[in-house]
């Protein structure tokens, strides 16, 4: 076919002989190099780097709100301090994270799992860049199995204390004391379920990069 | 290797013309089914399928011992009835796992992890037959990252229980009850152990299917 079009172009522009000849001379380069780049365009754009550049980009967004949920976990948690208004000739009573060890490693694992989370981002905008690169998404795969871990630890660790707090132990003859420091029990809950958010948040970018890492 | 032979026959009987002849006009096409035959081979077997094909039986003898922790956790938390050999006129001091949802909460986990082990054993076993298949090993590692976190929160429940149990609390006024049910401390601190191995196990079911499902 192409050398039925040559054919016709020198065929019909008679006037022009010195056009004409330049045409023909530079006419198969430009023909087979627009070709390849535009493969090149279809392949990056839209093929499989579009919706792996989706993915990462939605990774980067959902890593914004892991950062909102584990942050205020790690301060609601922290700042928790209730001291109550009646006290006894020997001790004041009153209430904060670090009378448990539990509320204690629930401060420490949500604000290292805040932390990890504001240090991958720019692994994430590396994934956005280039949607193809394997080894960033990877790493972050691997952090981020061990930060779903490490949240839903401090998590469950802090959950099964603030069950206790609320309903006691008969058996073990142990009191609820969410009677006594309701302000505390309430905001410690609510440090709980944002932890529980944090960790639902690091299992869905653990599933996207795993869909993104597949082939094709 | 087959075509060489191929050739090696035709070159090698000069006597037998009529066999030759039919070698010759019959080359072409084996030649080209062979090759391609043959660099498929090569791909299942060697270059990307043969580590893969070694990820998908670590994957299964990983499992198989995720089983067994699994198992153990779920058997030495689920049998632990410690009653004391002294008792009052109004009730007996016995400690067992239901008497804390968080001890109930581990051997429902802990079970749940046993029993999707087991059923996730034939696609483990599709993986090693076929290691390019991309299915069977994302559906693992999604319900993987499902079992990370189902397994550390069970694990976690309940050692947050079992610290409680060895120290007591002062603040909150909980009594250390390990002094009186020694022997029911010791087991569920060895269920614990057990069920944090297998969380260690799930996580890197998970990290060994991310390297699996990339491509190249």
């Amino acid at each position: 076919m192409k050398s039925h079009d040559e054919a016709t172009a020198i065929n019909i522009p008679e006037s022009n002989t010195e056009s004409k000849g330049k045409g023909v001379a530079a006419a198969p380069t430009p023909v087979v190099a627009t070709t390849s780049t535009a493969t090149k365009v279809i392949q990056l754009g839209k093929a499989p780097g579009g919706w792996k550049r989706g993915i990462a980009i939605l990774d980067f967004v959902v890593r914004l709100l892991g950062i909102a949920a584990a942050l205020t976990a790690t301060t609601v948690m922290g700042t928790t301090d209730e001291t109550l208004p009646f006290f006894t000739q020997f001790f004041q009573f009153q209430a904060s994270y670090d009378d448990l060890p539990a509320f204690t490693f629930f401060v420490v694992a949500n604000a290292v799992a805040s932390a990890y989370l504001v240090l991958s981002l720019p692994f994430s905008i590396v994934s956005i860049i280039q949607p193809h690169a394997v080894g960033a998404r990877l790493l972050l795969l691997i952090f981020d199995t061990v930060m779903v871990a490490l949240t839903t630890a401090g998590a469950s660790a802090a959950a099964a204390i603030v069950y206790l707090a609320h309903k006691g132990n008969a058996s073990a003859n142990w009191i609820a004391i969410c009677q006594q420091f309701n302000g505390f029990c309430q905001r410690i809950s609510g440090a709980v379920v944002a932890s529980f958010i944090a960790t639902v948040i690091f299992m869905f970018l653990v599933v996207i990069a795993s869909i993104a890492l597949r082939k094709h």
